[in-house]
């Protein structure tokens, strides 16, 4: 059982007293949406499968884990412990980005929970009112939860799939970008990054400032931008992905699929760093490694041709250039090639 | 790490020595399908999803986990190891078995991997196999697999999410049963149940006979009758669901979904009984609970009105009854109620 919750199981009840059909009697209500989110929701949570609509004949599709202890840690070392709140509203949102991500938006989630017979059936509770805050919040308003499965494991693990909708258009994808294109980022980066920095730190909770809680909330809760991906593929976004690894290793995938490299605007990266400043100083850290390899916010990164006026929430971040001879795919800063190592080419 | 694998990791490669990038271009190759089974894939992995046709404007959708130790032993005490195969191929048929009682016919799988560091990647490319082919034997000749996400963790858990297609049509539920339906199943009953309990046991397994060995393979790498679910909702089937925790608590299901009761035929439960009456010997056993309370088949119960010919692969096992003053929903064993805990009503 997870070491961090045996505190809490002496005084709460576990999910070990509970069949499975008496613990999805309990999720099941707090996950049903109003509003509008379940229109797509043909046929909702109680059968072998759920049915949910494809008005343009095709569906949207990604699945996403996140494990205790690799994703997450029950017990930070700065003291902060993630509720099951933070854990459905990252599950919400890490799914959410990927169809983001294609130009979509989502129809509908499932999702599967594999759960410590001493979980408290709180924390589990918790974690469905976490995914639906988190669709709901994050704007997903066309997004249900349309079933899902329980099982016990020795670890909390908890796998969603997502189905989006392209309303008949063509999606985004990473190998569209040309030379000449502009690059976009949509939402923030590197602020995921300082919050598990400052998770993972001696700093105590109490003593973080407005700026340094927004980081380590973004880090539990990420807020990926989710009006964005549709903007742009409606803008002419020649190609498009979700910065889930970080600018770097996302930059080359997206330059890899498009056989292109990208360039980055030192400016725009000092910029961005700033913005990460104080706390970086405060860990006697450097702001450039999240900037560069963070990806937990879950923006956006895009390719617009030149003279698009860029959707709302892009802002510029650089441009595609063609392959030089014996050049190949990459992202360069400053004229010069940044591999996944290259924190040195960053000065700010 | 899994105990169990060790002695193995000493031999041969593991994912601790591959990036996500190095063991998904392993695995991807040998997910690829041919003959068709690639129809419903617009956009196949790479992107940050994956593009599924859903011809009808419809996408029935259904998820499922494996996990290491609860769903299966990587060392059974009769000595079986299971194999990477092994869990690919029932992570197919447990997620095929889902869309197959609806009525409808899977168009693709998304599957998510946690993995363990020391897992020979042999052992994953094995599962990648077996995945492919439980979807490729198994005659789920319009699915393929769409995608899937890498991680890590304490213990192996496969998740796969399914997508399927009713072509249409109406989905059979659990809840249209009416009384004077015929009840009827399809595919097999308890011989998963008697395979585990094999393997439980201290049974050598180079002593197994044939019908043995055979109860054995169907735990590990079941057979859903895929065909049987389309034929059923064609022939009009009134309530339908996959038998995968037993007759009798997923009967029960059926019934209080129809708000209806179920009689099992007595007659017929001794003839499912009889076939695994041998094995049962040998363990010193009883049948009547694998035939009652064995799921992992994942064969369908499904009701008809009565004069329908039942369709290929169904035959009655009982009768739809209504309820009658003062009774609940459930399960008959000649006129008596068969509760979860009702062998007793079940003499054979």
């Amino acid at each position: 059982m997870p070491e961090d919750l045996r505190n809490r199981v002496d005084r709460q009840p576990t999910v070990a007293g509970l069949s499975e059909a008496d613990l999805l009697a309990r999720i099941f209500p707090r996950l049903r949406m109003e509003g509008g989110h379940d229109s797509n929701l043909l046929l909702g949570p109680g059968d072998d499968a759920a049915i949910v609509a494809a008005p343009d004949g095709k569906t949207v599709i990604s699945i996403d884990t996140q494990v205790q202890d690799q994703d997450f840690r029950l017990l930070w070392p700065n003291g902060y412990r993630t509720t099951g709140f933070d854990v459905g509203w990252k599950a919400a949102a890490q799914n959410l980005s990927d169809i983001n991500a294609m130009g979509a938006h989502a129809t509908s989630i499932v999702v599967s929970l594999t759960l410590p017979v001493d979980t408290p059936v709180r924390w589990v509770e918790d974690l469905a009112d976490g995914l639906r805050a988190g669709i709901r919040e994050l704007g997903a308003v066309h997004c249900s939860v349309a079933g899902g499965d329980l099982g016990r494991g020795r670890e909390i693990s908890v796998t969603a799939a997502v189905l989006g909708n392209l309303d008949g258009g063509r999606p985004v994808l990473r190998s569209g970008a040309r030379p000449g294109d502009i690059l976009a980022l949509a939402g923030t980066v590197g602020h995921a990054a300082a919050g598990l920095a400052l998770l993972e730190s001696g700093v105590p909770l109490d003593s973080l400032t407005p700026a340094e809680q927004a980081f380590v909330d973004l880090q539990c809760r990420p807020r990926p931008p989710l009006e964005a991906g549709p903007a742009a593929r409606a803008a002419g976004a020649t190609a498009m992905l979700d910065i889930s690894d970080g600018l770097l290793r996302d930059g080359k995938r997206l330059a890899t699929a498009s056989h292109v490299a990208v360039a980055l605007d030192p400016a725009r990266l000092t910029q961005l760093a700033d913005l990460l400043g104080p706390a970086a100083a405060r860990l006697g850290a450097d702001a450039a490694p999240w900037v560069l390899g963070g990806g937990e916010d879950h923006g956006l990164l895009a390719t617009f041709p030149a003279g698009v006026q860029l959707p709302p929430g892009f802002t510029a971040i650089g441009s595609v250039h063609a392959l030089g001879t014996d050049e190949g795919p990459g992202v360069l800063i400053a004229g010069r090639a940044a591999d996944t190592g290259g924190w040195d080419h960053f000065a700010h």
